[in-house]
């Protein structure tokens, strides 16, 4: 397929490109002195220079003869020069800032494009918030190639979300420059089962002669991951176990090994490289969610990079895993992911093959980069109003809403028992566990005696004025609230609290603010991350985005809660794909029949 | 893009394949009990079985669950399953039979596709030419995948040919199914000289999104070797020497190892994987050019496969050089080289990874050839008048069409020096020598002393009745003519000759079968192979066409000559690409000035 993401096409270029190569024209910059990590031949080669011209790569070797007036050149003076970063599988909205933030604050760190899946606000915003996402993006010099969202909703029929995509609107999808492939099929469940709109959404791609992402998430190597790639699905970075990425290999389905944030998979992903001799062309590493706080304090890919040289995988191979073959996952290795002429100039010096520390990072020929600073201006992006206001709550939400009626004909004082959802840190699946709770004033309360705190889901995308209750244990928060508008994957306001009066505070704090999160106790707003920008992320760049969300955490310990990320663990309350109950807008999901369920054991919804 | 060559479109049949993996329908084939050669991770899995549907695979593994009624199956009985064969680079016309039968002699030996440049009948008989032969190829299960000629005539100006190809040609051959890429492109000086009409054909393929397949022969691997692939030619099987192979792989150009029947590069070439241990994913292995003698008795890619494995190649990575590192140079890997789900079914079973044999060859699920017989019919195509009656001479030849006349003056018995091309056996290049003749009846003529005979090349296309003259050395016949319709690239009449009355024979008799290679000698027809597909192939079996080419040689000897394939250095004498001297219809050519020359030494043109 094209990269429309390129400076200039080559074939407008080439024989500018031809002329520079053998000096009868200057060539835009060049850089000297450097140790080539070569990804086609998974060699060093040294000393090398690189020239350049019209954004692409137009001579590899000494260059000298290419140097003329007006040349840029930069002295390497011994540094690695790589291609420049490709992550194939990231969700931008998990950083929380725009993408154009977003890309701020990655370059400096070597990355020069990511195959993003803007899934969360697409499920708030439909395809114009994808599209407003991708006028942000491409602001800046970052390669932000989309693979469409998939799966809006995440589970049909269970919640109410901003918007539903189906094979139409992949279709259309698939005609948007920018576009280069499908999102994450997470809905494995029913490309197994001969879904006639999972399998479309694929058609749809297919159609297109685009790249189609996965999610298979359940450790079965066999039948099921064998229908699955079948389908066409060409990536996947769902492999909690080695030996789950090394069927994927086997099977020819890029495994992308995960390490984001909160989720660790490439320790014992890495054992599939060292441990098996296997030719690496598949493997690609990937980050899927990163916070900010990681990509402020740690970085991105040059971070999973070090990561996969710590774990034993050999430097030039892992830097493979992140250049050539991801754009050969994406049969856009014509273009992009080696330092060879003709492709473009998307490059990246390191201090060495053991820190690998970005020094520089190149983006069609134009040094983006420089020792941790990007050197591009980016003014604050101007979302529209439909975007930062996208709080459409139908109802007002007062203390009373969250009374908790005991079923008909409790008697005062009586034990009613509740499903409730057990949450843990770090963990991604709930389980249902059996509440008793007293009947005072015919009501049902918070008990923080037993950790079973009110739990409200609040549709906000279509003034339904419908919301969904529920109980959960875990959190361990004494006093106060606590809400979001970042909840899996409707993004609907979700609440959490021990009173009636501080969760109408945390919710009616966000509804002001347009979205974010929020901790309150005692009447006071502790702790608040505006999010107007669909209810999930705000146009401030990473570190104060981090610094915001650390203050938030914060407070968080101040109302009792030990967990080390809540929040996170929150956001899955309402995601009715995980196990085991779930509660959503409609009312509490039982994930493991896939049907509603009633709050009360022994009841009826 | 999307390979039409598949039996079923993936998004037609994802939901079939899906099905079939988890056993809830039958498959069309199993294979059982094989050892996999897993050409994406360069493994060998065992034992492994594979099941089809649609065409493609659905699953491998271990299929029981996969068998149902009408299921046909395979017992692979421990032997290896791999996928089929692809050559990245190939020319039917070599084989001097049509497309058709070329498909049936290959077939059986692992081959499922190929890349073909139809260079030969492009020359004579334009774009209608190419599409005949793709009519004929199309009729087989082979997937004959074109690469239009790029470069035809192969040097524009000096040579008449029946077609000229430029960027205009190329835009609209682009549209064609079945078409995936641009031929060699043989111009590389204009490449390098930044020639509108040659990057006007590179930007033509560029913007439909295909493939440049390239032609770089000179032993330099510097500036242009890289002005060369910055231009944007993703592969070259144009490698003499292993360090030629090399700088290709590292610049990223796919470097195409080239065993043909006469060119025996492999050997020199496999130095550079055995040597140097680099990845060897930019590594392919092509034929070029098979001889038919070649297709009979040795094979085709087996042949070849089995050369890189005496070269020392590990064998699975040999097998990847000729399945999925093809693939991924024509950027369909997607749909083709690797036994994976979801993937056309295009399977070859081997008896063992030493001795390569192929024992069947499954295309599109379906077995095609077994035991070295291809089980698919095939009659003959039928070539329409305007193929088989390609001969359009526009003079009517008698032996005083071969008088050369003595320059104006010259002294009856005086001497003239020619400029002569002297040929010599499995060289591509000749050399200008000088020969003095003695001027007798105002004319010259061949003297079988200096072994120097008289060459004449007319043209044949467009009944324009000129034709050039020249003296060749080398052949050492002492009595008769030969005459040829296979003269690269015009393939216009080419006749050499001892005397005037054999080498009209020659020629007349070419004219009226309407094309191919014949021997005369004292008036009479010794050896006559009939090419009446655009004087360059018959429609016969390939063992067929083997005998008689065989015979033909035998009857070369007759007349005096020890080469080994005297056609094949004799087809060369036209191609004024080649150094140092040529003789087309419009005269004597200096190949390293380009510019027409005298036939006599001290005189004018």
């Amino acid at each position: 397929m094209f990269n429309h993401f390129c400076k200039t096409p080559l074939w407008e270029c080439s024989r500018t490109l031809a002329a520079v190569a053998q000096g009868q024209q200057p060539a835009d910059l060049v850089i000297k002195n450097g140790r080539l990590v070569n990804v086609c031949t998974a060699e060093i080669q040294e000393p090398i220079d690189v020239a350049v011209a019209a954004g692409r790569i137009a001579y590899v070797g000494n260059a000298d003869h290419c140097i003329g007036e007006g040349t840029q050149v930069i002295d390497a003076a011994g540094q690695y020069i790589a291609p420049g970063f490709l992550d194939g599988h990231i969700h931008v909205e998990s950083s929380m800032v725009g993408a154009g933030e977003y890309a701020r604050a990655v370059i400096p760190h070597g990355t020069v494009g990511i195959y993003w899946d803007p899934h969360e606000i697409c499920n708030v915003l439909g395809m114009d918030g994808v599209r407003v996402m991708m006028e942000d993006a491409a602001r800046t010099p970052l390669k932000a190639m989309v693979t469409f969202p998939s799966c809006v909703p995440a589970v049909p029929g269970f919640e109410d979300t901003g918007a539903a995509i189906g094979p139409k609107e992949i279709a259309e999808a698939m005609t948007w420059d920018g576009v280069v492939g499908l999102g994450e099929m997470m809905n494995f469940p029913g490309v197994l089962g001969g879904n006639a709109e999972a399998h479309g959404e694929l058609a749809e791609t297919l159609k297109a002669d685009k790249v189609i992402t996965g999610h298979y998430s359940i450790p079965e190597t066999d039948q099921g991951l064998n229908a699955y790639v079948a389908s066409g699905v060409r990536c996947c970075h769902e492999s909690a176990r080695r030996e789950d990425a090394l069927a994927k290999m086997r099977l020819g389905q890029y495994a992308q090994l995960r390490f984001g944030s909160a989720w660790h998979d490439l320790p014992e992903l890495a054992h599939a490289i060292t441990e098996s001799n296997v030719d690496t062309r598949f493997a690609n590493l990937i980050s899927d969610d990163t916070h900010p706080h990681t990509l402020v304090s740690e970085g991105h890919l040059d971070h999973i990079l070090r990561t996969a040289v710590a774990c034993g995988i050999d430097a030039v191979t892992a830097i493979q895993m992140a250049t050539i073959n991801v754009a050969t996952c994406f049969r856009m290795d014509h273009e992009l992911g080696s330092v060879t002429p003709g492709k473009c100039a998307d490059i990246v010096l390191l201090d060495s093959l053991e820190q690998l520390n970005v020094t520089a990072t190149i983006i069609d020929g134009t040094l983006v980069a420089q020792d941790g600073q990007a050197l591009f201006s980016l003014e604050p992006f101007d979302y529209p109003q439909w975007v930062t206001q996208s709080m459409h709550l139908g109802l007002e939400i007062t203390p009373e809403t969250f009374a908790v009626a005991a079923p008909a004909g409790s008697a005062e004082g009586s034990t009613v028992t509740v499903r409730a959802m057990e949450v843990a840190s770090g963990r991604v699946a709930d389980d249902e566990v059996h509440v008793p709770l007293t009947v005072e004033g015919g009501q049902l309360h918070s008990s923080l005696e037993q950790d079973a705190l009110k739990t409200f889901v609040f549709e906000r995308h279509r003034e339904t004025g419908t919301f969904g209750v529920g109980f959960t244990k875990g959190f361990g928060i004494k006093r106060g609230a606590m809400a979001s508008t970042v909840a899996h994957d409707a993004h609907n306001l979700l609440v959490v609290g021990t009173s009636d009066a501080d969760m109408a505070l945390a919710a009616n704090t966000l509804a002001r603010v347009g979205g974010g999160m929020v901790v309150v106790a005692d009447g006071e707003v502790l702790g608040l991350v505006e999010l107007p920008i669909a209810g999930l992320m705000d146009a401030l760049p990473a570190p104060e985005m981090s610094r915001k969300v650390h203050h938030l955490e914060q407070t968080w310990e101040q109302i009792g809660c030990a967990m080390a990320s809540p929040f996170m663990t929150m956001a899955l309350i309402p995601l009715a794909c995980l196990p085991q109950l779930r509660l959503t807008n409609r009312g509490l999901v039982d994930c493991t029949t896939f049907q509603f369920t009633s709050l009360f054991v022994d009841g009826e919804n």
